[in-house]
């Protein structure tokens, strides 16, 4: 039974109806096709898994059909941001001339497939990751799903539009400095930003090594569980993997906790009331079902934020990619180069000092975060049009990541939820953040919320 | 009564004395101005308390004697590298140029003094802490306290000299390179070089900031474990305090551990016959007393030590000192300038990517922890004269370092022992190295293995 161009439907969904024999893989599998087809030209892929061999794989599933319940993903269509290596499809991290045809498949992508997830392909994302609009790729620009010109966010823009479309259930993208949190903003859907090493990096393309973490997109916060559950895990070729505290997989409950919420003259959105106003009204709602509310203050987060592009981590990109600059000076895109070249400004004394300062911030937040338990702050302060993206290229998406690129560098965790729609139609989202090793417990918080989204304000 | 000119003695023995009132705080303090008046001009000193002072401070704790059980180190005399800040004493790091007056005593002194231990004075050390010989100070060169030309070793020059020819019965060292060991080695005496973040480093003078240490002489373990047990605790102002994981003040019993010994191939004793010999006879004894002995391979631990110095962590100490020594070019010894300004020549870059590379050098250890729980290593593989040094000042102080400078990079801790003497009569020394937080467990070990050292061969 082909179920048209509908959504392709939840895990949870998709499960009930493999166990009933509703539908099979291959329907699913055909159901993606369609959807793929019906989108056109939308931007989101760089490449696809060619329509007989992800036919082959459903029906290889199928024949996999008794053991359903050993496989958590089975059946379940996915897809990758094409800066994680795939074996037989091209890596091109969204620069052509960079493309290469990886042998291995990346660690956290081969234990999806393990468990019986489906790949339909390599998703759109700004050059080498580096950018939150979603507008910085030569496969051209993807759009919100809620249209009117807005931005899909980026730098996971494919992943993110991929899921919020209903073209696949989830999606892994990448997220250095907001990569899987921004376009989940821009797009009404669930961002799952795992602490650091929780996921492997192992075959991924790197940004900045040392605070790279792979995401994850989904519809709801079960979906990112579910996920989160299947993808986590050390692999021997990760220096970057770290194992969690045995506590830590088991979740907070919401009646526990103490949640910080911003000070208003720390919140920023850019003249945006309608996004204000949201915000109140989802931090709010958070605040409801938690022990406690505190104000915090957050000037040290956004000064260890301005570290990442204003500072010398800059230049941990050029680390992995300055060769490859350096050798092909015209295969990177004009904005993506005047990002990178920023690197060879700082030395190595700028550097240390750089992350003494950083150093200080992680005690700073360290203490915060005895304070508190959870930190709910707006994911993005104001949404933008490609149009005004167009005209400031490079502040504005300095602005898309003021509330989420301190994150990594102070090594929190932080899942990122939709937060309904401001009155005038444009997608609002927030983000609970927690320390390292508390994303079960920020899953657990972000269930119990029950913020709406969905893929029509 | 004064104890004359006779050896400081180790703690338990003053605390027995001072229990049964055998002696006072006072006749201590006289013992400690008449050990130093008898030794003469032999450049330990930078500073010391006024004798007046000290009397006074000994006056001060006998009026305490009533509290003898509550604090652990009453009467102990203790001396502090003059890189550590102790109010009313300035502290030099080994520049006269550089001297200020701290105003507050550094919290790790202050735990010490609280504990009761009383203060003589701030010592001799390679300029900012940056060498391995004692042989790089405008203060003078301490000798090793067995003569024969034989150098003190360094940075802690002073502290260690001072605790082998029973001056005080402790001193604290710093240890980045290697500080608080080599000079351990070449004075016969105990060396702790506790886990980063333990002891807290706020009111130290940086060398890598990222990477120092305050570490402990004593003559014996059991006095190593005293100080230790009184030293560590976090500070607030100290953002590279980390609290131990609260299983880690439990050692491991020695019939427990699994012991790596290196390959053969792997000892490098730069023609050092005596020094082979007795690491053979040391490490069969430690061998002899755990569970198990495996061969290891050091080739890892080597590549990662030499990013030290041949590496951008040099930028680390301009970090803290480049503007000093912009400002005062003449201020520095010309042999210090020569290494410190190596670290101009590290970008960003070549920084991101040598601290990826030590991240694969970490995760490498990580799995040489997970086969053994202790690691035996000579603590230097020869020792040299004065005259040598003057030879080759920098490739010397480099060899002095090979089994001691990455330990700090690689997060480990470290104890160093005393091993007996060679044929010709020079100290021999190993050292007991851990992953971090395994201090109580190598002290444990150090305690059971019970080598031979003192202070005449």
């Amino acid at each position: 039974m082909p179920i048209g161009t509908a959504a392709v439907a939840n895990i949870a969904d998709l499960r009930r109806g493999y166990a009933s024999d509703a539908f099979s893989p291959a329907d699913v599998a055909e159901t993606v096709l369609a959807r793929i087809e019906a989108r056109g030209d939308d931007h989101v892929w760089i490449a696809t898994v060619p329509p007989d061999e992800l036919r082959a794989a459903a029906a290889a599933l199928a024949r996999r059909r008794d053991r359903l319940a050993e496989l958590p993903l089975y059946g379940v269509p996915f897809a990758v941001k094409d800066n994680i290596d795939v074996a037989g499809l091209p890596t091109t991290a969204g620069c052509p001339d960079f493309s290469y045809r990886p042998e291995r498949t990346a660690p956290v992508v081969a234990r999806l497939l393990d468990a019986g997830a489906l790949l339909v392909g390599k998703t759109n994302l700004d050059q080498f990751a580096t950018g939150l609009t979603g507008a910085r790729s030569p496969y051209g620009s993807c759009g919100s799903v809620f249209g009117n010109d807005l931005i899909s966010g980026g730098s996971s823009s494919g992943s993110a539009v991929a899921v919020a479309a209903g073209v696949v259930s989830f999606a892994l993208g990448t997220d250095t400095a907001g990569s899987g949190r921004v376009p989940a903003a821009l797009n009404g859907i669930v961002g799952v930003k795992p602490t650091r090493g929780l996921l492997s990096t192992a075959g991924v393309v790197p940004a900045c090594r040392s605070l790279d973490c792979v995401s994850i997109f989904t519809r709801d916060v079960a979906d990112g569980r579910t996920v989160l559950g299947v993808a986590r895990g050390l692999s021997p070729d990760d220096p970057w993997g770290r194992g969690a505290p045995a506590t830590s997989v088991h979740p907070r409950m919401p009646a526990t906790l103490r949640l910080g919420v911003p000070l208003r003259e720390d919140l920023e959105f850019f003249g945006d009331e309608g996004q204000s106003q949201r915000f109140a009204a989802g931090s709010r709602r958070v605040a409801d079902v938690v022990a406690d509310a505190v104000p915090v203050e957050l000037g040290p987060l956004f000064e260890a934020g301005d570290l990442l592009y204003k500072g010398p981590w800059v230049a941990e990109r050029l680390a992995a990619l300055g060769d490859f600059l350096d050798s092909h000076p015209d295969s990177v895109l004009p904005v993506t180069r005047s990002v990178l070249e920023r690197g060879y400004l700082f030395d190595a004394v700028a550097t240390f000092r750089a992350q003494h300062r950083l150093r200080e911030l992680q005690a700073w937040t360290a203490r915060l975060f005895e304070r508190v338990d959870v930190l709910v702050l707006p994911t993005i302060g104001t949404t933008y049009t490609h149009a005004q993206i167009a005209e400031e290229p490079l502040t504005r998406n300095l602005d898309l990541g003021r509330y989420t690129q301190f994150a990594n560098l102070l090594d929190l965790a932080a899942v990122t939820v939709p937060n309904g729609f401001t009155v005038d139609g444009r997608p609002a989202s927030l983000t609970l953040i927690g320390p390292a090793f508390s994303d079960a417990t920020l899953i657990r918080l972000a269930t119990e919320v029950r913020l709406e989204g969905g893929t029509t304000p």
